[in-house]
């Protein structure tokens, strides 16, 4: 999983990181040889903040999910990161003020660039250029988990599911979804049961088709005024 | 309600602000002379984001509420700020990934330190120091918006109840609480009915005994136990 020591010249890191200019020599030589590719297949789980500190991922194709977990294991997922995207809270250990607990899994077969923390911390110490970047990734997550909040608290729950089946056919770029009623829930933090009744009654509106396992999306412009 | 000019050099500005003594003697002057003291009445709106861009506020003494609204006028509680704490999401306006509308309240008598956006702004831009004090203290709100929306999605109902109230006679230092259904509905983010249903069961259970208009703790410690 872990392709430790590949060559990372060609990683386009000044393009991600706005910090970059502000870096020495040394310390961009320093996150070049520290940073590492690695591999995840769907469904597999690529961080708990409770176990470790990865550090920085960068999504280099493929999707990741962020979502909580309750005691009793019921997930809500927070927010996706893809295309580029950066995965801040995987290095929320380097943060004080960040101080809760995520859980990161693959959604679909997903590589990811990675700074490891250890290296991380030493660059953050001395240039406040990193420390600022990584404070204002993490405004952003913030600010992605707050349009979660409202719509999780607001919304109504079939508005919820049709949000969910427009972002999701955006982000495929395909009016056939291959998503069970269960993956649904846990993305917008309901039950099964619950999901299975909204799709059926989007269904009902000639909205969508289920299939086995499938569901097909039959008018996509009165599914995303729908949500409105 | 606002004092402008008043003597500020009372105020203890290097104790509230770490970046203080990263600042030059011009900046520490021009934020003395531009921040103002404003006094609020229980139940005072203080700040709606969508309306204005007010600045960084420090409470005195008294406590403020920060809460989101559904379009349908449903409040929903994120965090309160009390005790010297500083309110930076009235300052959101400064922070491009601060994407978000908040409205913050007055809960009782409330006395604030008002500094400035536009002073704020041209100081921040100058002093990296500034910036990251601002989005540090926005990832702290982010860690107290991530334990709300647990306590929201994940605990049952009576146990918030439970905790609101522990957290009130803490804060109060009472144990006879003035406070209607309906407030704290509005504070864990309910429905007045449903709070009504829960103090009744707390109120069988022996925990508290329900008076007009006043919630008495009978059992402190059972109601602490209760929530774990």
């Amino acid at each position: 999983m872990k392709q430790k020591g590949i060559t990372m010249t060609e990683i386009d890191f000044a393009g991600i990181f706005p910090f970059w200019d502000k870096l020495s020599n040394r310390e961009k030589t320093q996150i070049i040889e520290a940073s590492y590719i690695e591999n995840y297949e769907k469904g597999n789980l690529m961080y708990r903040s409770k176990d470790n500190c990865k550090g920085l991922m960068t999504v280099q194709s493929g999707q990741l999910r962020t979502y909580i977990v309750s005691e009793e294991g019921r997930e809500v997922t927070l927010f996706r990161v893809h295309d580029q995207d950066v995965c801040v809270l995987s290095a929320s250990c380097l943060m004080d003020s960040i101080d809760f607990d995520v859980v990161i899994e693959a959604v679909e077969q997903t590589e990811v660039i990675v700074i490891p923390s250890v290296d991380l911390n030493h660059i953050m110490k001395s240039n406040p250029y990193v420390e600022l970047y990584m404070y204002k990734a993490a405004s952003e997550k913030f600010t992605e988990v707050m349009w979660t909040m409202q719509k999780i608290l607001f919304q109504k729950m079939d508005q919820r599911i049709a949000q969910f089946l427009i972002d999701e056919m955006k982000h495929k770029n395909e009016n056939v979804l291959e998503v069970t009623h269960d993956e649904i829930a846990r993305y917008i933090g309901s039950a099964r049961e619950v999901v299975t009744k909204g799709l059926k009654y989007l269904a009902e509106q000639g909205l969508i088709e289920l299939k086995r396992g499938k569901i097909v999306i039959v008018d996509h412009e009165r599914l995303e005024k729908y949500n409105n």
